[in-house]
């Protein structure tokens, strides 16, 4: 019998939804403990001889001096060899620390949560939620417009029922977040039947730049809560919802208005007989470290559970990439450890923060079509005529942009524009679609 | 139409056997060029607006000053921001002129190969041949014995048909390389009708730190070549065979009839309508950089293929992980563009080599009973009774050592053993096995 059995039959009393979410892979997966179990018992004898790694007479590493040199200042075995499958147990529950502060700080009492499980950076935390939640037997929910390679991560590798929820719509001439649509499209594949479904929500949004409300967020929780109000909840074969959130933007809401905390913490007591909810966030945007590759999966849910959540994960990994980049591990954990983390962090997004003031305040003088934006790095202008004409001359005079053709729109990242340069970069695309209109 | 039909069809024609050889991902894989299009053609631009990173005022990164004072030594921009996907450039260059050195060093003229394509490590290697090149369609040969994690790769994830080809058996009452296994059921998969195949080979091997031997290697070569004998070389399904090299170990052959090149060059003329050869290694052990997470995978054809081979890797790892650690990428192209970088390396095989010699002639003066080796880190003792029982009572006198219950014998890996403290080291196992017999 294979070990996942095992699991599998635990997970299902413990955390039912979750279990049933499980795709064929996800059910398949378990982390073998033989070569790693047996190094750990070994760690401390005096011939360690388990594991194929090179240490000097000493058990120091041998990295080659050229590469030593740079990384001087840092330890060298935490840098030079392995770290444990899944990531560091002190880095993961460092990052557990930092979810938990922002509960405490938006007064969340009790929230049940897995040790978050570091994996390489924010992609593979949403790879790994597909690998682990989606087949052919799925059905997706992605938001449209979407980051571009969801198509790839919950399309061309999983292969789902898929479906796109419009993220927003026009009310009264204004356009608005639409929480309609995806709880309407989620409810009506229940209704025909859909046992799995998974919902990813990624807020703040790439490519909007928007983010929930609070009071936005309140509506979301609730109507999330109320999809299977159509389905006897004894029902045996009870459809189940895993939703994912995708906060690679997590920490950049610029309105008093946004919702500041994970919309983790409201899912996360959601009826586990029906609900799963994955939280796949990292260092990548929120650290400002882009180059690090560490991200973290983290799941709502009990402790029992969470352990075989974690395994889960954990082989997925060791399947696919083993171990994780060591010297950016060591890197965060120090900062994450620090007292000066979130001084340093707040610095940074005040940076931004005034980028923003400017973009948006620029754009107010405009007769521009922008979509509503109050967070992360971007703001969707609409182009009316072809995006990738207008892209084309944008670059002829110094201003790079995304088009974005399927919706005759351009992305603007104002993440690296200089705050005192906006007002002119505004003026060049005003001027630009102006000629078009 | 999905781009990968066009990627399809120009590959059937330039490489055949590797177009028929590609799984259902793999057939649907390719490389979304939208955003780093639009980002590589705004990179001069004064306002760079196209992508989610961060820079100040100047256009450098903002790292958070308790990351960045770790890396005073390091260019920030190579380490904070994102790298390409698929890997720098210059690292892949490199990597290859790398390769290239030791075709020419050998001799070995026109080579023809891809331009490595940088991944995370060489399990993620493996994991992204396994994904392009298996389902449950394909016929995979696997070593036996084998790395553990192979199981999960090639086979949890995967799902193809399995087989298992034995490493060893008895010539004359001696341990020898089996070729003819590995053969013999190749072909026997062919003639019940297999179309596509892989054949995994890893050398040297984990577990066994065995690799071929030069006569070896051409006797394998040949009979590779002619696995296909019974089939009509015009037929139009012809089955195809992709040969993929674990080259993990590579560099760490410490006998001098050991094949010290890579089977790449010696396999990479075979006829590419019936055989495509897929090399997988990297900086973990060749480089002694195990905490970096940075390997390479090669595909021997023509510059056109090539690209589209390299394309179809890109886009899994686009899929499933996005771009490297930057600051293993940086440190690994420095040292592979340092003049001294063979000489530290070999340096620390020098250490290595003497652990190999004196755990070889301590062996020899035991009764023990070990399977050939002559390269990587490890050696297999058969333990005759339960090896997990051996393993235990070896922990309690000092010796970590890894329990191969399936084959009652455990594995040495001397790679951080002290030279001199290896015969009081094999001694003891000698004792505690000589208890059990």
């Amino acid at each position: 019998m294979s070990p996942s059995v095992k699991l599998n039959q635990e997970l299902l009393r413990l955390h039912p939804a979750a279990c049933r979410a499980l795709s064929r892979l996800g059910l398949d997966l378990f982390f073998p403990k033989g070569i790693p179990l047996q190094a750990a018992q070994a760690a401390d004898t005096q011939w360690n001889a388990t594991i194929g790694q090179c240490t000097d007479d000493d058990g120091q590493p041998m990295p080659l001096p050229i590469m030593a040199r740079r990384l001087a200042n840092m330890n060298s075995k935490e840098v030079f060899l392995y770290t444990p499958q899944g990531g560091r147990k002190d880095l993961r529950q460092a990052w557990k620390k930092h979810i938990l502060r922002e509960a405490s700080l938006f007064d969340y009492d009790n929230v049940e949560m897995s040790l978050p499980v570091a994996c390489s950076g924010l992609t593979h935390g949403l790879s790994i939620a597909a690998e682990l939640f989606m087949d052919s037997e799925t059905h997706v929910f992605l938001p449209r417009p979407r980051w571009g390679n969801y198509n790839l991560i919950f399309g061309v590798r999983v292969q789902p029922q898929q479906h796109n929820y419009e993220l927003m719509t026009h009310q009264n001439g204004v356009l608005k977040l639409n929480i309609d649509d995806l709880v309407t499209q989620i409810k009506a594949s229940v209704k025909s039947g859909a046992k799995k479904l998974v919902l990813v929500l990624n807020f703040p949004s790439n490519p909007t730049g928007y983010t929930l409300t609070k009071e936005e967020a309140d509506r979301l929780a609730e109507a999330l809560d109320g999809v299977f109000v159509d389905v006897s909840e004894d029902e045996e074969d009870h459809p189940v919802l895993t939703i994912v959130l995708d906060e690679a933007y997590h920490g950049m809401e610029w309105e008093d208005d946004c919702l500041r905390e994970s919309l983790f913490f409201r899912l996360s007591k959601l009826n586990r007989r029906q609900f799963l909810i994955c939280k796949v966030d990292g260092s990548t945007k929120e650290m400002f470290f882009f180059g690090g590759r560490i991200g973290f999966l983290t799941f709502a849910t009990s402790p029992e559970a969470a352990s075989i959540l974690e395994e889960k994960v954990i082989g997925c990994i060791r399947s696919a990439i083993s171990a994780l980049s060591s010297v950016a591990q060591s890197l965060l954990v120090e900062a994450l450890n620090s007292d000066d983390l979130y001084e340093q962090q707040a610095k940074n997004r005040d940076v931004l923060k005034e980028r923003y003031e400017v973009m948006k305040s620029s754009l107010a003088g405009t007769h521009l079509v922008c979509w509503p934006f109050n967070s992360a790095f971007f703001v969707i202008i609409e182009t009316s005529l072809d995006s990738e004409q207008v892209r084309l001359e944008l670059l002829q005079k110094g201003v790079g942009v995304v088009s974005i053709s399927s919706m005759n729109a351009i992305r603007i990242s104002y993440s690296t524009v200089p705050a005192s340069e906006i007002p002119q970069m505004v003026q060049i695309i005003e001027d630009t679609l102006k000629k078009h209109s």
